[in-house]
C-alpha cells in the first residue's frame, strides 16, 4: 500500500493508501464519525463508518485526543465539498502515541504571549501553518530571481570585527579575548563581492539589539542583499521593483490555499506588477504636506508618514533621492544637487511600512575618504573597503529587503513575530 | 548596441556589443596586442588590431594596469582556440577607473595569510571565483533538492538563551542585560519543525567556539539541517546519501569551468551515486584494527582514522549505530542493542573527513527526561523540547550536513577557509 501525503492525495483517487499524522479534530453525526487528520502538508478529512472500517477503529471515537499521532488506511474518495477536494474512507487507525494531557492550544483563541511561548506546538495551527509556507515561498522566489538572473551568492559574515558607527543597536559577543559584533548588514562585503563576480547577493540572518517594542521589531531577521557593479540608482530600483514583483507573482502561483486560511484579500496582491511609482523625497515631503502632516523637512519618514505615503498609491512605493545629512556615509550624491543621497527607500502598500532601503554608492576615493572623516570615523577599519575605490572602482548599487517586513505585507498580518518560526524581541528567547 | 556578459557570448556571435569589467593581463606580439578582461561571469580574450581599433584604444597598451575597470566594445567571433570559445575584435576601450597603485596580488604565488587578509581582493583570482561558484551551486542544489522533496523552509534561531551542555564552545552574547548564546545546531527546533509539517530544515550559519587551529575548522559555518516525522535511522540514511548524490550530480552538471580551473578530477565525483556503503560503528573499528590502527573501542573517530576508513571506500562512507556514551542525550537506543545510539556519520572520500551527522531521535518521553537526568542537565530548559514527545509523538529521524566541508570535498581544497567568502577563525575577524 503506498504510503502518501495529504497534498498528494488527488494521484491516489479510488486506491488505498496509508497516511501518518496527528489528529487535529473529531466529531460525530451518529452511526458514522469523522476525523480531521493534519499531516504537515494539509488537513484531511477521514470518515469512519461502522462496517466499513475496522471494529477496532470505529470504536476509538471516544478515545482519540487532538494531537494524538496515527496512521490511517482507507480509500481516496473525490469529495468536491472537502478541503482539498478528497476524502478518506476510513478502514484502520493505528494510534501512535495518545496524548493524555490536555493539548494547549486548543481551537479556541488564545492570549498572544501564551501563543508565543508554546511557539513550538504553535506552528502546528492552520494559520501559522499557512505563514511559514508563504515565508518558504517568499524565499524561494527571491533566491530563483537571483539565481536566474545572473548574481553569484556570497554569503556576507556574521562576525565582524569593528563598531565604528558607535555600538548602541549592535550586540557584541566575546571573542577569544577580544570583541565581535553581530552584523547589522552585509553590504560592504557584497559591494567587494560585486567588483569579483558583477551581481551577488547574500541572504541570511541580521541582528539589532535595538530597544524596540514595536510590532515592526525583531531582534534578529533576515535579509537579502543584492549589490551590482556598474549599476546607477535608476537600475537599482529596476531590479528592487522587479525583484518584488516576481515574489508576489510566485507565492500567488504556490499559495493559494495558504492566502485563503490567512483570508487575505489576492486581489490587491495581483495588482503589484512593475512598474512601481517613483517619487522623491521632496515630493513625499509635499503629499505629507498637502495632507495636513506636520512631518518636518530633513528628518527620516515615521511609521505614520509611511502609511499616508502608502494610502497615496496601489503599488509599492519607492522614495529616492533623500536629504544626504540622514543617510549614511557611503551614499553617492546627487551629481545635480550635492545636498542630495541617491538612496532609495520601497513603503509596501496598506501601511506595511518600508520593505526596501537601498542607493547607489560613492565609488571616488577621495570622495569618500573625506566623507568618512566628516562622520569622525576612524579610516583603519575601512581600508579593505576603500581599496574596493583604489583598485578598479565602479559606479554600483544595491539594496536589502527585509524577509520578515515582506511576508507581514504579503500575508496581511499586523505583528511580524508571526511571519519568523523562532521569533526573538528584547523580552523573548524562547523557546 | 547590447550590453553582455561573458558566460552569454555564445548568443551574441558575429555582432558588435558592449562589455563591462576589469583588466585581467595584457600582452603583446607586435602589431597587434591583446586584452584579458574579467566581468565576474568569465574570462575573455579581446584582440587589439591597429586599424581595426580606435586609434586611442590601440595606444592604451602600455597604459593599462591589472585591475583597471572598463568599458569595451567589440565584435564577437568564434574561436575554438579561445577559453569559452568566443574572441572580441576591439573596437574601442573606455577606462573609468585607473589603478595607479600596483594591485597587491600579482599572478605570482602569496602567503596564505597575505591572501587571507585580501580576502575582497583574493576573491577576484580564478580559483577563488571557481570555488564560490561551486559553493553556489552547491547551495542551491540542498534547497532544490528539499524544496522538491516536500520539505518546508523552517530557520532555526541564531539567539538561543541556554547553555546546558556547558559554554566550553558557545559564543555568548550581551543580550539586554543577560545571556544568549549562539546556536551550534538548529536541530531541537527542527524537531518542533517537522512534528508541525512533516518534513522541515534549516539552512544557515552556526557557531562554535574551538580553540583549534586546523584546516577543518571556523567559528562561523553554514549548515543544512532537515528533521523527518516518521523516519527511522535506515530511511535518514537513504535521505542522506540521496541529498549527497544531487550535489554531486548538479555541480557536475553546473560547474565543468570551474572544475577545469581547480584541475579538480571529476572522474573520481562521477562515480558518487547512491547508495554509499553503510558500515556500523563496530566494524568500522575492525578495519581500524586491521589496518594497524591504535584506535581504542568507544572513541570518536579523529580525521587520521577517518582518513583510514575513506581509503576503504569510493564512495562516502555512513557509519552507524555508535556506542552511545559518546553521542549526545537526544540519541534513541538501538532496539537490539541498548548500548548503541541511532546515529550516523558520513565520511567523504579522499580523506576529506566527515560532512554529515545525524540519526534517530529518542521519541519516548519517560526515556528521554531519564536520559536528561542522566546526564545531570536541567530539565526545565527543555520543557518545550519534552513537549514534542508529550503530544502527538513520533519516530523521528535528521541530520546535519556542513556546507564548507562539502564544498572541500567537491573542490579537492584541503583548507576549508578558501570555501566560505569572508572565513572567520580563532584569529581571524577581518576582513
Amino acid at each position: 500500500m503506498d504510503k502518501v501525503t495529504i497534498s498528494d492525495l488527488s494521484q491516489h483517487e479510488g486506491k488505498e493508501v496509508e497516511l501518518r499524522g496527528w489528529v487535529y479534530n473529531t466529531r460525530s453525526i451518529g452511526k458514522i464519525w469523522f476525523i480531521i487528520l493534519r499531516d504537515g502538508t494539509g488537513l484531511l478529512q477521514g470518515v469512519v463508518v461502522k462496517g466499513e472500517a475496522s471494529t477496532d477503529a470505529f470504536l476509538l471515537e471516544q478515545k482519540l485526543s487532538q494531537e494524538d499521532s496515527v496512521i490511517i488506511t482507507g480509500l481516496v474518495k473525490k469529495e468536491p465539498r472537502s478541503v482539498g477536494g478528497f476524502e478518506l474512507g476510513i478502514k484502520d487507525i493505528i494510534i501512535i502515541n495518545h496524548v493524555t494531557e490536555e493539548y494547549p492550544i486548543s481551537h479556541k483563541e488564545h492570549g498572544a504571549d501564551f501563543l508565543m511561548t508554546n511557539r513550538h506546538l504553535w506552528l502546528r495551527s492552520k494559520r501559522q501553518n499557512a505563514i511559514m509556507r508563504i515565508r518558504h515561498q517568499t524565499v524561494k522566489a527571491i533566491r530563483d530571481f537571483f539565481d536566474s538572473n545572473g548574481f553569484t551568492l556570497i554569503d556576507s559574515p556574521i562576525f565582524t570585527s569593528n563598531a565604528v558607527e558607535g555600538t548602541t543597536t549592535l550586540f557584541e559577543v566575546d571573542y577569544f579575548e577580544r570583541s565581535a559584533y553581530l552584523t547589522q548588514s552585509g553590504q560592504l562585503y557584497q559591494e567587494a563581492g560585486a567588483t569579483a563576480f558583477g551581481k551577488t547577493y547574500c541572504f541570511g540572518p541580521t541582528f539589532r539589539a535595538e530597544k524596540s517594542k514595536t510590532r515592526r521589531h525583531l531582534t534578529e531577521f533576515w535579509m537579502v542583499e543584492p549589490e551590482m557593479a556598474f549599476v546607477d540608482i535608476d537600475e537599482n530600483m529596476t531590479w528592487a521593483e522587479n525583484l518584488v514583483g516576481y515574489i508576489v507573482s510566485k507565492v500567488l502561483e504556490n499559495c493559494k490555499n495558504e492566502f485563503d486560511v490567512l483570508e487575505r484579500d489576492i486581489n490587491i496582491l495581483k495588482h503589484i506588477v512593475p512598474p512601481f511609482p517613483r517619487i522623491t523625497y521632496d515630493e513625499a515631503f509635499e503629499i505629507l504636506k498637502s495632507n495636513g502632516s506636520k512631518f518636518e523637512y530633513g528628518n527620516d519618514f515615521g511609521a505614520p508618514d509611511e502609511t499616508i505615503l502608502s494610502q497615496h498609491f496601489d503599488k509599492p512605493l519607492m522614495i529616492h533621492r533623500w536629504p544626504a545629512d540622514i543617510k549614511a556615509f557611503y551614499m553617492k550624491r546627487d551629481s545635480n544637487n550635492n545636498k542630495l543621497a541617491l538612496g532609495v527607500d520601497m513603503i509596501a502598500p496598506e501601511g506595511y511600512g518600508e520593505i526596501i532601503g537601498g542607493g547607489q554608492r560613492e565609488d571616488n576615493i577621495e570622495t569618500l575618504v573625506k566623507r568618512i572623516r566628516h562622520h569622525d570615523l576612524p579610516l583603519e577599519p575601512f581600508k579593505w573597503y576603500l581599496d574596493l575605490r583604489k583598485y578598479g572602482s565602479v559606479p554600483h548599487s544595491g539594496f536589502g529587503l527585509g524577509l520578515e517586513r515582506t511576508v507581514a505585507w504579503l500575508c496581511g498580518t499586523r505583528h511580524i513575530r508571526e511571519t519568523i518560526p523562532f521569533p526573538r524581541t528584547m523580552t523573548r528567547l524562547e523557546p
